[in-house]
């Protein structure tokens, strides 16, 4: 049971969003720019990081949901679940695991990306926008998964919900739709 | 050193919201909304939140400058280092200790907020969105203690620059100045 009241049929995030809506936007917009807006990364690649943030915070909704988010962005569910599991060995450039071990670094302590993290990540291409962005992708996740899990929002286990969130965020991005969630009720 | 090129004169969170000025943008209104915006909790108590987590975090940059907005809001320096010391006994209602609580579970994991630490807010007297906003508000202090840190941007040791930042934040809040931050130039 949540901390607070939320409307049932919102689970995760989307019914923090629609608690205080004025907070809400902000978080929408750095959201959607950072994970669809122009970017030497793509949305894939993004997506991969916030599910890599998510899984090591162990924060089951964001995780599940970005998982299904990465997984239509790269048309095959192998290389997520690789990279949860370890991605030094999963299916992605050396720039990626380089931008994926500065991610996991983030989720730990930003005092833990060390100048070697980092010049590994310059070494294998990355350029300094990106090593920015993945800073602040993963930092924006660490938000998202204590939000989420701090309030003890609903974490659906239907894998249907996560679907058509999935769909839904790499379709129509994170930008707040005219009718809300409503459309989440005949899903939940 | 930072990791990536920041101008030199602007130091911490400020060379990084001036790097992307876009992303920048609803960091802010976030945080003018959060730490500034209508709430029951003085902006000193709110303070007091971003410093806790921010010290949690050890992110000196962070907690040295919330901790010098939280002294000129509350009008003297003592109660924020007891808070940093042992906000159980620092002089704060029993409201903000459970609060602080609660702020301190959410820097650890949103996971560790536990239904017992909740009640215990919610029996001093605490409201919902008193709790809501707590928690968003540590949450979002760890998106900047892991930006701030994981770019390794900058900590100033001149305890004036602090000041000057404190002093900043109190009178004009988080909203983008016209001249940017031009004028820490002065300060640096």
């Amino acid at each position: 049971m949540p901390h607070i009241p939320l409307e049932a049929h919102l689970p995760g995030i989307t019914g923090l969003l629609e608690y205080r809506q004025d907070s809400a936007q902000p978080i929408r917009e750095l959201t959607q720019l950072l994970l669809r807006g122009e970017s030497t990364l793509t949305e894939g690649e993004r997506e991969l990081i916030a599910t890599l943030v998510s899984h090591r915070n162990e924060c089951r909704f964001c995780m599940t949901a970005h998982t299904a988010a990465a997984n239509i962005l790269l048309g095959e569910s192998e290389t997520c679940e690789l990279v949860k599991q370890d991605f030094e060995t999963a299916p992605v450039s050396d720039k990626m695991k380089a931008l994926l071990n500065v991610a996991a670094l983030v989720q730990r302590s930003g005092r833990d990306v060390t100048p070697e993290a980092i010049d590994r990540a310059k070494s294998a291409g990355a350029t300094d926008r990106e090593i920015h962005d993945t800073v602040l992708i993963a930092a924006l996740f660490c938000l998202y998964n204590k939000y989420v899990d701090g309030l003890a929002s609903v974490t659906p286990t239907d894998p249907a919900f996560y679907t058509y969130l999935g769909e839904r965020i790499t379709t129509h991005g994170y930008n707040r739709l005219k009718q809300g969630y409503d459309h989440l009720k005949a899903n939940a």
